[in-house]
This record gives C-alpha cells, structure tokens and sequence, in this order.
C-alpha cells in the first residue's frame, strides 16, 4: 500500500478549503489515501511573519476576488464569511476526538464544518456552531461539548500543531507527497501530476 | 483587435521570470499581445508589509525548492541567484528607455535579462552587467550608460512604478486582461481559460 499523503490545512483557511474539496478526489485517482490534518497557522505566522491573506492592504481584495473565482471555476460553493478570520480552535479539538473513534466519520465532518464556514457563514469557532455541525453526522453533541474542554484533547490538538511546524508546515494547504511538500491550493494539479510520475 | 495583455513583474521576481517563460505563448494561442512592465516591487511592499518569499524563515526554503520544482516542470532553466534579492533599477530603466525606440528589441532585452540573472547567476543590478547583456541584442553600450542616469529615464520608470501601484499590483507577476487582474505564475492557467473563455 503505498504512503498516505498529508494534508494540513486550517479551518480558518479559505484556499484550505478549496483544496478539501478536490484533494480525495485527487488521491482515490491514484488509490491514494488522505489523512487529514488540521492546525492552527498563528503558531506558524509567528514565525514567517505572516497574517491571513484577506486581512493584508491590497492582497486582500485582489484575495478576495481570486477566491470567488476560483472557487466558481471549481464549481465549489463559497462566500467569504462576515467574521474573518477565526480562531479554529474548536473544530479542530472536534476533529482530533472524533478522528479517534472514526476516522472515517472525522473526514465528514471537516468537509461539513468547512462548509458551514464558507458556503453558509456560520461561525464554526463557536463550539456550540461545531458542535451542532457534528451532531447532524451522528456525533454525539453532550460528549463532544466535554471532550472540546478535556485537557486531554486541547494537548492532542497542541502535539498536531507542534509536529506540523516541526515539520516546516507554513500555511495552508500544505499538502506532502512521499516526503514532497506542496503549499498552496494552487499546488493541486502539481500533486496530481506527482502522483501520477512519482516526480519529475 | 482585443485588448493587449498586460504583464507586470519585478526583474528580481523569480515566480516573474517563470512567468515570462509561458505567457508570450499563451497571449499567441489567443491572437493577444503582450506588454511587458516591469516594475520595482519594493515601493508596494511598503504599503502590504511584503518581503521576497525567498527571505522568509520557513517559507524561504520552500519556496527555493518550490522554484526549482516548478522550472523543471516548465523545462525552464533556473538557479536561485547567489545574489538574491536585487534592485532591479538598472534593468528596468533600460528596458523602458529600449521600449521607446523598439519594444520588440525591447522584449528580447528582457527575456534575455531574466535569463542572465536566474539561468546563468549574473547580476544583473549592475548596469555594466545590464549594459553587456543588452549590447549582445544591439543595443549601443555607451548610449545605454548614459540613459540609466537621465533624468527622464528615471522619471519614465517612476512613473510606471507608480501607475502600476495605482492599479493595485502588489506583486509578481501580475497580470491584466481585459481589466481581470492575476497576481502568480500558478494562475497563468487561468489566464489561458479566462482568455479562452472570456471568463466564468
């Protein structure tokens, strides 16, 4: 079997989610699997110096332009969301807890809670707004409320964040392939041809 | 006749000059011409907090290896400049001062300017070296020494650099057609279904 690839992304991050919505689709080409794995960027931004895309003078409307078009060119819904950006402290803690039980049922849930964020605008750092998220997929709401304040799972989330900037993960997507790191989701066709070639 | 195509970039801009590579091409396939105008990307970067991706910890050696990984996939020769990054002053008053009296020499001068800096380690800031690479084209050495330090040369670059933030170019390359504005080599694809499509 070979390798899984990485796919770190915020959920805070607008081209993180464009990226999810074509990145299964991408690898199952390939058989391919896909772990998820979010993080939280202002670890990283502490150290590149870096802000969210939106936030900075000039980038950030061209950004917001650039997104909407590309998302219409994906055919992915998208409207950049009134609270901009979050802290995505919450859905992540959600992630990591479920993705214990069920890996499978975790990956529903990022999609779903990206969805809610940047297709519907609903404030996914509010753990009661992830929570309801979740609960539609069949997670139970009481339980993931306690898990989302369980130090247990905070420093789980924190372990993930600490690995992936050890790792030199940046931004967001930041997808690695047999050890090739692609940032961007303009990175995407260059990780298809890469798993296509195994490089060139 | 369609709009031409405009193409902003910094001669210190590697993701400028891979740029510069595919988009005569590109424009071709669509019967568009391409004005090339470079531009000094130190005065935006006052005004978005900038810096050359290149320099930035963490994403600085991505971007290196980000680089070289996308040349070759271009078949593009390339090699991070032992002196990097420069004011690209020198060649961007000679390109403009070329432009006036031949823009189709001029365009040659250019590409054959980002070649010397990122295929072949040549500093190209250095007006001699500037001088040099543009006299193998034709162009009179001694009347080009002369015109890097006129006045109105000076001014004629200044003003384009000017116009161009006005615009909002924050970066390079940059790309307009027909009032669409692309900023990054990686959405020349775009650019080539935008022109294909007239948009989406």
């Amino acid at each position: 079997m070979a390798n899984p690839i990485d796919f770190y992304f915020d959920f805070s991050s607008p081209y993180g989610y464009l990226a999810s919505t074509r990145i299964e689709a991408i690898a199952a080409k390939r058989e391919r699997s896909v772990v998820w794995r979010p993080i939280l960027l202002g670890a990283a931004f502490k150290i590149t110096g870096g802000q969210p895309l939106p936030t900075i003078p000039l980038k950030g409307s061209y950004a917001a332009h650039d997104l909407a078009r590309s998302a219409r060119l994906l055919g992915a819904p998208f409207k950049l969301p009134s609270k901009f950006p979050i802290a995505a402290t919450a859905p992540s803690r959600a992630f990591y807890w479920i993705q214990d039980r069920d890996p499978a049922l975790a990956k529903q849930v990022a999609q779903a809670l990206y969805r809610s964020y940047f297709a519907e605008d609903r404030d996914i750092s509010n753990p009661e707004v992830t929570g309801n998220v979740a609960a539609k997929l069949g997670v139970d709401k009481g339980e993931l409320a306690q898990a989302l304040n369980d130090p247990a799972v905070k420093e789980r989330l924190r372990n993930e964040v600490d690995a992936a900037i050890e790792r030199g993960v940046f931004g967001s997507p930041y997808i690695v392939v047999d050890g090739e790191p692609f940032w961007g989701s303009d990175r995407l066709d260059q990780v298809d041809r890469w798993l296509e070639s195994g490089g060139w």
